[in-house]
């Protein structure tokens, strides 16, 4: 009899985290003859735990078909991980109640390091519990920072955001900046890796063109020496473009964002790297300055989404799968760079014990020895990972952004609450 | 002897200012028989006042036609406000001297509401001192504010933006709710008018459809009033998503923003309307929340402009040069809608006296009744506006924003210098 198969989001969504859900599901309408029907989680993991099944195969083809282009999370994500094995048990119990109830025998599961834990820690039901579950893992994360894979689908498309951002609203302060503007910070995200910050150094493309300063959570925050390179910047050029990782932190490891006081109520000011910074510009040196923090648009902004991640992620999800139905088992879907220029990719395979819980921060070499910039091979790096466009249709000036009727099965277990 | 010409551009910049240089250049070069040279003034009216004028002749026709795709100033803008004649006219004889050493006839300024006082100024220079300029102003700006056009140039594209980022956003919060960010805040600029939030509103395309809550500066800000209808949107759609206009106040005129310092209009600057109200939401219903600042991303943003609005800014420049080669001096180029559906539009001319200064704010009519959405008639006006896309070309993955060279003429007068 064949299995029915599993395909959940999980953790920050993405501008392409569909377009995998797409590459899942179009891969096992075409090998229907050896996998039944997909079931995707209402909201990720927590989807399957409290049996709120959404039936995928009541989709038409080209409903499916748009996922390719649709940001967000189709069928809603999570940010819910799975207790240790050892500690609690009672959710994996749950987990095999469920599969078992709708003979579920494929876990697809799409989402960065916490969620890799996730998988390895379902996939070691099959031997700890008894009951056979292959759990392959889908790579998505915009922080880039998944190890053991090349690059991580949703990353290319907020580093072309970023890149693209960060070169238009140069041009706007470089022209406003002979009587106004002197400064501008763009904040973006990336908690513990900067790369993120470094596609903004993409938008430089000769010597001097700004962004002029990357700030990066793995360079200890000098405050002297950003001031005086801002005020030497601006001297030099008229203006100055920053752009700063929402993690860039002291060497003591205070985060900037935590140092601005404050608000109304008495609580800690929220958030804000940008204007921290501001802050001390406005201080230390009078300029007047203007800041973006780009936040979730950065990582929905699936109208300027890079052709290569689209593909990549795609194709990720098309490959999990396959890995699936040749018989594999607790492994993530890799993509492997074969070559930069031209740039040309290949699917792999990794063990999920060795991506669980790791975190891939910025090699030293695609740094600037001076700590506020990228270098050549940063540049030969994420330049592919941008490449090409992909535009989403659209209708009456907006995006075609249709949404799946997401139909939840009838359930078949008891009750089951999360705790 | 033919006259030559003065083009510039002044405050801030839009994504769509330089379509607008293009039509002046453009229509300048295939009237060559009746106008002279093309200056640009580096840095808006500055340039005219210091004597630093660029030779657009020197350009190719095809860096400027280029211009219509690249977003920012060209040529460089200012904030900087004539003076009254009576109270100094220092400016207006070094202006004069300027043009009567350049034989500069025709004076082409492209900016909002403080740019057509600065235009109507120069128009009268020909009355009171005896020398001859026809002042003919190209609209801009991406508030939409000014009066008796029916949309300036600029706001398309920024209006595009924001309803696109908007729609993208909540579908990233919306997949998020379930387990963790409840309230997403998106600060857009609009100082005094509310069109830039209200464009959001076209994010939601049916009823229910986020953006739930638009702050707008003509509405008094009531915290209790808000903060319940957060409350109630999270009860009922699971999240809840705010768009605010920067100036947004309350009833006594105080902005929800700190205020932290002027411009050199006497405008105060501000920043962080967002960040006020996540305050809020957090100290009475602790929900948590993300927002992003789109400053200086939403007028800059030319990779989606609308295609209407890049249609009009070209438009309103090559009429600009028409209208002055039909002897008119002292008016404003404006857009006249002559139909909604299908949308329909055409120029005409307004005197700048009725201009200058001016602030349209958005019609009662355009907000729905509760003061936090907009009505079917806004929705009616707004929808034309962003229509069609029209992409910049992209090279490796970035738009190709080509630089001019943008060569200064050999100086003819004494130094000056601003005071």
């Amino acid at each position: 009899m064949k299995k029915n198969a599993f395909y959940a989001q999980s953790g920050g969504v993405t501008a392409v985290i569909n377009a995998s859900a797409c590459g899942v599901i179009e891969a096992c309408r075409s090998e229907s003859h050896k996998i039944g029907t997909l079931y995707a989680g209402l909201n990720g993991i927590i989807g399957a735990l409290e049996e709120n099944l959404i039936d995928t195969s009541l989709e038409s083809d080209q409903a499916i078909a748009s996922l390719r282009y649709i940001p967000g999370g189709a069928f809603g994500s999570c940010r819910y991980k799975l207790q240790n094995l050892k500690d609690n048990d009672d959710q994996y119990r749950r987990l095999i109640e469920v599969f078992k109830a709708h003979n579920i025998g494929y876990f697809f599961y799409n989402g960065g390091g916490d969620s890799a834990d996730t998988c390895l820690k379902v996939s070691q039901i099959s031997e700890l519990m008894g009951y056979p579950v292959q759990a392959i893992h889908i790579p998505k994360t915009i922080d880039n920072d998944l190890a053991l894979t090349d690059c991580s689908p949703g990353f290319g498309s907020v580093a072309k955001y970023v890149a693209v951002s960060t070169k238009e609203a140069s041009l706007d302060i470089a022209s406003m900046a002979a009587s106004s503007t002197k400064v501008f910070v763009l904040e973006v995200m990336g908690r513990h890796a900067g790369w993120i910050a470094a596609a903004a150094g993409l938008a430089s493309q000769a010597k001097g063109e700004p962004p002029h300063i990357i700030l990066f959570p793995e360079v200890p925050f000098e405050r002297e020496q950003f001031i005086a390179l801002v005020k030497k910047t601006v001297e030099q050029s008229g203006y100055c473009v920053v752009v700063a990782s929402e993690g860039v932190s002291y060497a003591n490891g205070d985060l900037l964002s935590e140092s601005i006081g404050k608000d109304a109520f008495g609580h800690k000011q929220l958030g804000g790297v940008a204007p921290a910074l501001c802050s001390m510009i406005k201080h230390s040196l009078d300029y007047k300055y203007h800041y973006a923090i780009a936040d979730y648009l950065q990582r929905s902004a699936r109208h300027m989404a890079s052709k290569t991640d689209v593909e990549q992620a795609y194709a990720v999800g098309r490959a999990a799968v396959n890995a699936a139905l040749a018989g594999k088992n607790a492994l993530m879907v890799s993509i492997k760079r074969d070559a930069s220029k031209p740039y040309a990719w290949s699917l792999g395979e990794v063990p999920l014990s060795a991506v669980a819980n790791q975190e891939k921060k910025m090699p030293q070499a695609f740094i600037s020895k001076n700590g506020f910039g990228i270098t050549q091979q940063a540049r030969n790096y994420l330049l592919p990972l941008i490449a090409g466009e992909d535009y989403p249709p659209y209708q009456n000036g907006l995006p075609y952004y249709p949404r799946l009727k997401n139909t939840l099965i009838t359930k078949r277990c008891t009750q089951w609450a999360l705790c």
